[in-house]
């Protein structure tokens, strides 16, 4: 946690033990963290035999080592132990990278007696440095000799420039048993996922089919995670993991047919949706969330795109950032996303009032409304596109000076 | 002329007159410009009998009605009139703003007893508000009636938030003839061109075919207006118009075989990096001046497709803002532009300075002469892919606490 913390963050919620989880932190010490800030940097969480994971992966060509292993290892569907390194991100750091990543591996497995792909190892922060061994080393050994721990101060120790703590739950009736989700994640800059993002992990105590969990996952991805942008980077750490340890008793969920499958869906879409919000509302410098609305698009991805050309620009952000209602710059950023839209059937709305229809300023227009809606901390741009059916939603924050602030000093 | 003077501005270079080019200003009073500043907003620019013209426009869906218009008309190839309007962009104003463009050209055809398609008409300001008539049309009368003016009075009268005057001129032999080449550009902000940019314009006294002139002109776009960006938004209203009159008396250019037809396009071409290299300059908010060099890629599009997504990032821009050699984000901006890399294989340096080699930080990087580098104002970013021999090079500039001022407050 590093800077003021967001004037849009959300208390951290009260969020019950999952079943085949415990949750343990230590001080591995990966970066001279800010004085006073004596923090934990290394999250271990052990996960109950026959634990089953479902993961997505960021889309960044230049990937770290652990997207890798990551990618390969949840073909094989299970997992019995989770390692977060922040401070850290292991990235473009060669053979070094992957070898350290490989002794927390071997190290975890040989304390568990399991297969060294049932480790799955994260690391956040800077890029270029190759993670220490030392240092992994040694703090898992403490992290193995800690008292367990909660939620929140798990979701503080895979933070890195987070101001606040994210976690998210949902539960769902799943053939007569309750079953909990249950969820943090880290992000706040770098945030323009591409089919995965940041580091994110859902545990639930549901009993389910490891290839189903893993269609869930990239489901609720697609309409979640997907849709968000901060500042249109995209993280070469990016990752959402699923743990299931099937602790609640139900019959396993093995596809959309099964009992209290679409209730296990809806709850996991749910804590997605919170989670991917939840990253927006911690988005570097960020003063206002912003959700952007397309519909009349061609198809949902058409829309989607077009919400992200719009989430993107920095100039429709600095004017929400300014409270102007210039809808001009939207205009610009439907016409440059390279997807079908005609100017002339083209509208335009905050809040819900429109001031453009179909390709002209509505005569009428009155901004009164729009300007008051503008002061407010939650925006919505909303987009008719006028040609078919498709929509989609896409959040985002505004562009501040705490943005520029931020990341024109961040580094070591 | 609105903010204060880019750090990063030339001096207005001396230009010589160009034969059949007259040039006139006037205060049409499209906006109400910053208190004190009672300066003029419209550019009338006569061109003789037989001038010919080529142009580039943008890609942006949502254009104006001049983009439209222009487009359409340069099919034909000859022109004796343009008319700059700033202030007031026009764009996405419906069939209004199309008559008020069509009324413009009447106005000039009638006046100069051309047809109406050999007047061109651009607009740049703020979107959505119809060109006021009963102003430009006054603005017109009392343009025509007014002393030609200076490159520079012109120059200041396309600019809307630029913070200095852009002018380029080259010169090149021509079947024993000298021939001039003169240019002005306006742009400073919605800087991404796809195609096209900016409102630029390009005088020369050379003869030379029209198809001809488009086919240099579109060839060099590619490699200069194209290969920069402020702030990937691109505008509605991008516009290069280039025009010939044939003053010099050389023997007309009609292809590359023509005598001279190497040295005019070299000096073309010439003239269009000066014009992109100085829009860069005045950049919103600009401090440093950044050319991203990529090398060893896989063609000379996809090069360039990676320079435009590190030079589109706002974390590169941050970095190179706060003067920290961060090569990591480099890497992030790598993998995400959807190209081919291979991060095993790619080498990044700041100055001539490799950091990172063959996907990892070099043993014995010695950061001091990136440092000093980097505390200049002209920096370079390379990158090497190692995949093949496509090269491209793209300028831009740094991402500062100055473009969020400018962006937050800007409009009517």
């Amino acid at each position: 946690m590093s800077e003021a913390r967001s004037p849009l963050a959300r208390p951290f919620p009260a969020m019950s033990a999952i079943g085949g989880v415990t949750l343990r932190v230590a001080r591995a010490g990966y970066k001279d963290w800010a004085k006073g800030q004596e923090r934990c940097d290394l999250t271990y969480v052990e996960l109950a035999e026959g634990t089953v994971v479902a993961g997505v992966f960021t889309r960044n060509v230049c990937c770290s080592s652990e997207v890798d292993l990551g990618r390969e290892a949840i073909k094989q569907g299970k997992a019995r132990a989770l390692v977060v390194n922040a401070g850290n991100s292991n990235a473009f750091t060669g053979y070094r990278g992957r070898e350290a990543v490989e002794a927390i591996m071997a190290q975890v497995s040989a304390h568990l007696a399991c297969a060294a792909d049932q480790v799955f190892v994260n690391s956040t922060g800077v890029i270029g440095v190759p993670l220490p061994m030392d240092k992994a080393k040694a703090g898992i050994e403490a992290a193995l000799l800690a008292a367990p721990c909660g939620w929140e101060d798990a979701a503080n120790t895979i933070g890195t420039t987070d101001t606040f703590a994210k976690g998210a739950t949902a539960t769902a009736v799943v053939g007569g048993k309750t079953v909990t989700l249950t969820a943090i994640i880290k992000g706040s800059g770098m945030i323009a996922p591409d089919m995965a993002t940041m580091l994110g992990y859902i545990f639930t105590d549901c009993a389910i089919a490891p290839a189903f969990l893993q269609q869930l996952l990239s489901a609720a991805n697609a309409s979640t995670f997907n849709c968000i942008t901060v500042d249109s980077d995209t993280s070469t750490s990016d990752t959402v993991l699923a743990f299931a340890t099937g602790a609640a008793g139900n019959a396993p969920l093995t596809g959309m047919d099964s009992p209290g499958a679409d209730a296990f869906a809806a709850a996991l879409h749910d804590v997605c949706r919170q989670m991917a919000q939840l990253v927006v509302r911690d988005g570097e410098g960020a003063q206002k969330f912003i959700a952007v609305s397309v519909t009349g698009a061609v198809s949902d991805d058409s829309a989607r795109r077009v919400g992200l050309a719009i989430a993107n620009s920095p100039l429709v952000k600095t004017a929400i950032a300014g409270e102007d209602a210039n809808w001009g710059r939207v205009v610009m950023a439907v016409g440059k996303a390279g997807e079908p839209a005609d100017r002339d059937k083209l509208s335009i709305g905050f809040g819900g009032t429109w001031a453009a229809r179909d390709g002209q300023p509505l005569a009428d227009y009155d901004e009164t409304p729009v300007t008051a809606h503008l002061k407010g901390q939650d925006i919505s741009i909303e987009v008719d596109l006028g040609l078919g059916t498709g929509r989609a939603t896409v959040w985002t924050c505004d562009l501040t000076h705490g943005y520029i602030s931020i990341n024109a000093d961040y580094r070591s």
